[in-house]
């Protein structure tokens, strides 16, 4: 990849160009998802080199198999005109589109713009692969209206049922330096120089227009949203995602990640609502905590991940049977309060990862769950889901919520969209 | 490795039964060492594994050949009782060594010491491979002696010539939350999360005696220690690392690196001194900065990484010439300023890491470089490079050091050494 990175520039492969022959191939991609119906796992066509397609009938990195690492970024809009948010939006569209498929964000890239221009790559990803990449952009509900009902970029009126802040859950304890946003930027990858290349890309192109509010960083991911891949463990030490939604699963994502046309606004259909929750883990008392209260708290296993009463990790949820005090999994637990079962059938696609970030102050590491859901409707599901949590979990004795926002998704791109072209454009 | 870390604690080997087994193999890869004269390259023998001896004359994490991923932690000493200490520093002997072979960080683990017991390890990476995880252990200036000049734990005497807090250079913006610290510990392992594993498992076994007074995490590494490994780049974008001293080089690694028996305090024959600056890039003026101007500034093509005037990467750096309009590489280049030839043949060993830790609060990532070196002498090879770069060097204009620390990192461990033996055993 390294020498695909440097030729292009080099050969002055003009911006035009590059676009038509990869617009060419999204045409491809995205007609052969049309053609198959609602294509639910853009993921599964990467190719051996490890590219994931950017333009499909859905986003990447919702579904996409979860990469390793995180760079996620939430920026504050600054420009008034509508018209230099849409110009960024394209640029971004360009840049994210080149990057994922392994090329400089721009085709003269770190060196090939002449001596005395500022590059127009930052160059720290050249000589890396594409690492999977994916970028995936959402909407914040102040992106719409501001805080008193104004209607900032003429959008107000397609601001979707589904897009509002989050209500206070019991217990939140949130900074606001830390939530929010106007637009958000997940970028994941398995190398996360690649992840960190993305998003310092994108900011630097918005610079004047946008700015970073919050970012994060995730090290390692702890779901799975593939059934080809093992579910990983979270900072509690518990395998995290075991009933997590998979891509294979179609029927199972269409009703609970993907936007239909009929449920909101017509330009989300094909899209999702992201929510992202900075979880921070109370790990020393934790860690003080015996494995059996560990195990009741989650009501998993720890070594298998195994349900309680189960013997494998993939075994049924048994939250039915009688243990030797009360129920085999407690009425607290938190497999249960999180559980379709006890939820009247909701689920989410988790996507989240793991963090750490310095230290906190006190002589404790500052480390936890950012937690990454996609979902249809984050009102119908993600919401009363939190609720149950926040309200009953035991788990709430060692973690705390310390960020939080929420985005509306917008869906894949066909040859001729940018991000959010549904949005902006008819 | 995941059956490995499991079943050791499944089938309960005794601690004894694993540290005699694993100090056998300790003897066997200390003798190999002595016999073949000082062993400078303890990585040399990483098994196809993933694991790094932990014992040899030179701790590992040093010229072994740099782990893609960092997690450093910076400790504060709050116990007054030697004994502890001591006791401390043997705990984490024997929880290290386990870890950096793949095992859990202790015999009974996270799911082996009983269900009313809390786990004895914290479980993220049972289903980790060792990922060449190493460990190195440093001790600071203040933990020989307080600041008054007072005698803490019996060790003021033996405190180094060499080991006193750097000075302040031009233009130091220097965090005290993020410098310093009594006791270092550097995990470097190709996954973070066995890094992040390592460390959380050792100050969690250090409660109440310790606490962590601050930790970085760098997602990829910005240079090499060994011939056989690619120069990464740095958050500039440039190459970074092309002339640092390889494992390979045995000769100029104990010139440089390995502190001799002659040099200073017996204790620290086979040991080196460990300096860390963390180092915001101000990324935003460096990006707005022609590429001709970046080069100069560096001395470097940003390319292939060649010296100025050169073609390829490791091309002689050429200090003598004189290009289009004065010398070739600039008087104030920072390869110049840094090299060999400008600072009387001094040379240090360079492993410092990338990081992005958010943002800034002021719109920008807060990102840049965390600068490790190794140097047999900080105040004759570091301090006199450094004050040449704060005084003169053309790229200050982007950078700012807010964060430093020195610690004298003691010898590699022979069978019965524990961390820091020798010095406060004899």
């Amino acid at each position: 990849m390294s020498h695909d990175r440097k030729n292009r520039a080099r050969d002055g492969i003009s911006r035009r160009g590059l676009l038509g022959s990869a617009a060419g191939v999204g045409v491809a991609a995205a007609g052969a998802g049309v053609l198959a119906g609602r294509m639910s796992s853009p993921a599964a066509a990467a190719t051996a080199s490890g590219t994931v397609p950017f333009r499909a009938a859905n986003q990447a990195g919702i579904v996409t198999p979860v990469q390793d690492r995180l760079h996620f970024a939430a920026f504050d809009v600054h420009t008034r005109s509508r018209t230099e948010l849409v110009d960024l939006l394209k640029t971004w569209t360009v840049m994210a589109e080149r990057m994922t498929a392994g090329h400089e964000a721009t085709p003269d890239g770190a060196i090939g713009g002449g001596a005395f221009a500022p590059p127009s790559d930052t160059g720290e990803a050249l000589d890396l692969s594409p690492a999977r990449l994916t970028l995936t952009i959402g909407f914040g509900p102040s992106l719409f209206t501001t805080a008193d009902g104004g209607d900032r970029f003429g959008i107000a009126s397609r601001k979707p049922g589904a897009l509002v802040d989050l209500p206070k859950f019991t217990g939140d304890a949130l900074d606001p330096a830390r939530s929010g946003g106007d637009i958000a930027i997940q970028a994941c990858a398995d190398d996360p120089q690649v992840a960190v290349h993305a998003i310092r890309n994108l900011a630097r192109a918005g610079f004047g227009a946008v700015s970073v509010r919050w970012s994060q960083l995730g090290f390692g991911r702890t779901s799975s949203t593939s059934a080809s891949q093992a579910t990983p463990r979270n900072l509690l030490g518990f395998k995290d995602g075991t009933r997590n939604i998979k891509a294979e699963d179609h029927d199972t994502v269409d009703k609970f990640v993907w936007v239909d046309r009929g449920d909101d606004q017509a330009w989300m259909a094909g899209g999702s609502y992201l929510v992202t929750r900075r979880i921070r883990m109370l790990i020393e008392p934790w860690d003080r905590t015996s494995l059996h209260e560990q195990e009741r708290v989650i009501g998993r296993t720890k070594g298998t991940g195994a349900p309680l009463g189960g013997k494998d990790e993939f075994d049924e949820l048994d939250l039915q049977s009688a243990g030797p005090s009360g129920p085999l999994v407690d009425t607290d637990a938190h497999v249960r309060l999180a559980s379709a079962e006890e939820l009247g059938g909701i689920q989410i696609l988790r996507r989240g990862y793991n963090f750490t970030d310095g230290s906190d102050g006190f002589g404790h590491l500052d480390a936890g769950l950012f937690f990454i859901a996609y979902c249809r409707n984050p009102q119908t599901q993600f919401v009363p889901m939190q609720n149950n949590l926040a309200r009953n979990d035991a788990l709430n004795e060692y973690i705390k919520h310390v960020g939080s926002a929420v985005f509306a998704v917008p869906p894949g791109l066909g040859p001729a969209d940018y991000w959010g072209s549904t949005l902006f454009e008819n």
